[in-house]
């Protein structure tokens, strides 16, 4: 079971390898996780041109696939960075991003998971229900459900794709299909900010390029979030402040603080 | 004729039916935009995939589309989107980004406006006075030409397509083609953040999701951007820090404040 | 040799003459280089669609090529602009984003170089040693090499094509392949904010559109970036909060503090 020494662990880890995260990631956030990533410790890189993504991914310790902003192109490009990563053994993260909202976003994320074998997905509670063939309403990007209306389809999720899954929400759920965390923090505030979520999964992908499991990154990564979130909810008058702060708030983070700061249960 | 009691409700209805606003935008202001729009307290999507289209303007309540990084691909799923929108009856507010510096922006923003019949169209003077096919002078995005300059031009290009027509300028003018409004606030560091013109048109996207007309919504609008304007002009030193002053003052604005603060005549 | 003099007089001349930079830039950082160049008095546009290139590059003082997020269809546009640049005269500034990392981000680079003959290269110290054919290791997008590392490269560049060479580092060096000076400032925060480097080049970029000499542009781009990095550091928490502070300190930047601030040697 991944504890507080687990935090502490992987977040030194992750300062001292500074691994390489390839991210192919929606027009929307490239900008905020590319710096999210940079001031947790982390390196991006942000790449979906064909020619490139071998030696990209040679040099990369984990690989985010986020279907925010989809297109033909771009969807091949997933495809086949994910191939290269299952054989170059780089872990995936998965963001499906408005799955159940269109056939497009929920036929991707479900193509996806199948070509990437992800460590860990990472999603709100309405696009894990709808990855999970759970009939569910979904009206756009933004959760219509809490995170613990998804515990069962997250247990299921995980188990029947071998991997662990992220839950978004007031209080985070994360399984491997067998152990399930509740991750609490934050504020109400993020869900008012675009791409908190996205910087999530990415912040997950950098742990799962330092973690001994997909479990342990995805609860370091979610930890974070909290953590970060209540650094910037302290000094934050509105949501558009919050955004400065919470990546200082990445920056500053110490193990100490990220394991005393979200109640994990 | 809007009056301060159309505006009190028109932010009422907006926080209380939070209209899904979807945007087919530029590159550039992406990240904003959908933030202004949560902040506000509407939802914003960003998609522009053919094949998911109809299903994702099935759960929208407007249209917003900006050409401010145009390119062939985009052209087309702009104009597929304006079809499904003018069958479906969202109501579609259009920026004509950069009209009037190239041929291909010009076309393109005549074309969608005869595909898509917005509700609004919102541009800075130069824009409109190319769109109404006045002889003017434009350089690149930013306007060379006052608001007032254009109120003739856009009182004519209301009037020929049946809409509001709203001209950002140090006091704004927003026609309905009949009636005509100055809207004076904000503040002198407002050219001087990027995007902040395109924000005002989704911003004018969300209230055409819940305001009985579009010349109210456009008018809603550009108040709410005069007023966060000044909200953040009373804690920013400049214009770095006038965007996330800004957001603040998006998701701080009361229904008294928005009709206290920008001077409508 | 530039002075502080010129310094001066080239600030003055940008306020004065807000010269329009065309970008074909990455996704990343569009809206971050264009609120540079707005904080800083220029004005910035970003347009990738060949049908308006000439239009545009027609209105432009400057055009930026930055290769941050390639694929075909972009490659195609930045050699399509630096062929009309070049016929027109415009001055051209290339920022070689992750050259060495990916056999198609070097060559990219490369083949750019003999269409554009551009007037600047910015890069970090890995790029440019990359570009000069130096053997190099390079892991993503940040350097692994410090700019004094470059210096010799850099100056070969500069000379084998005739431009001005900016190698950006915790201290920058800037050469016309004769001439190189060593411009200190900035903090060390500075790395961990995404895209910085594509702001130098950006910036650079304005002055190549009012300056008499590359060398002359380079290097009050350069000393620029120093200067707002130092106001930034001085009011910031983290790199978060460095962003809107850099963006404020680019805007109240006087020719005197550029003079003041960095130091030049």
């Amino acid at each position: 079971m991944p504890t507080h020494d687990h935090l502490r662990v992987d977040l030194a880890a992750l300062r001292e390898r500074t691994p390489l995260v390839h991210n192919i990631t929606n027009y929307v956030v490239m900008n905020l996780t590319a710096n999210a990533l940079l001031a947790l410790g982390a390196s991006p890189i942000m790449a979906h041109a064909e020619e490139e993504l071998d030696e990209l991914l040679g040099l990369a310790s984990a690989l985010v696939l986020n279907i925010g902003t989809l297109s033909g192109g771009w969807i091949h490009s997933m495809h086949r960075a994910a191939e290269i990563a299952v054989r170059r053994g780089v872990p995936i993260v998965l963001d499906p991003v408005g799955a159940g909202a269109s056939r497009l976003r929920t036929d991707t994320a479900l193509s996806l998971l199948r070509t990437a074998s992800p460590a860990v997905i990472r999603g709100n509670a309405s696009e894990i229900l709808a990855l999970a063939g759970a009939v569910g309403s979904t009206r756009g990007v933004d959760s219509t459900h809490a995170a613990n209306d998804a515990e069962d389809a997250a247990r299921q999720l995980a188990r029947t794709n071998g991997c662990a899954v992220a839950v978004s929400g007031e209080q985070d759920f994360v399984t491997d299909g067998n152990q399930g965390f509740l991750v609490a923090g934050g504020h109400p505030l993020m869900p008012r900010v675009t791409g908190l979520g996205c910087v999530a999964t990415a912040l997950v992908g950098a742990y799962a390029g330092v973690s001994p499991t997909p479990l342990r990154a995805a609860l370091a990564g979610m930890a974070t979030m909290k953590a970060a979130g209540e650094y910037a909810a302290a000094r934050a008058a509105g949501p558009g402040t919050f955004v400065p702060h919470f990546l200082d708030g990445l920056h500053a983070l110490t193990p100490d603080q990220l394991v005393a700061t979200p109640r994990i249960s």
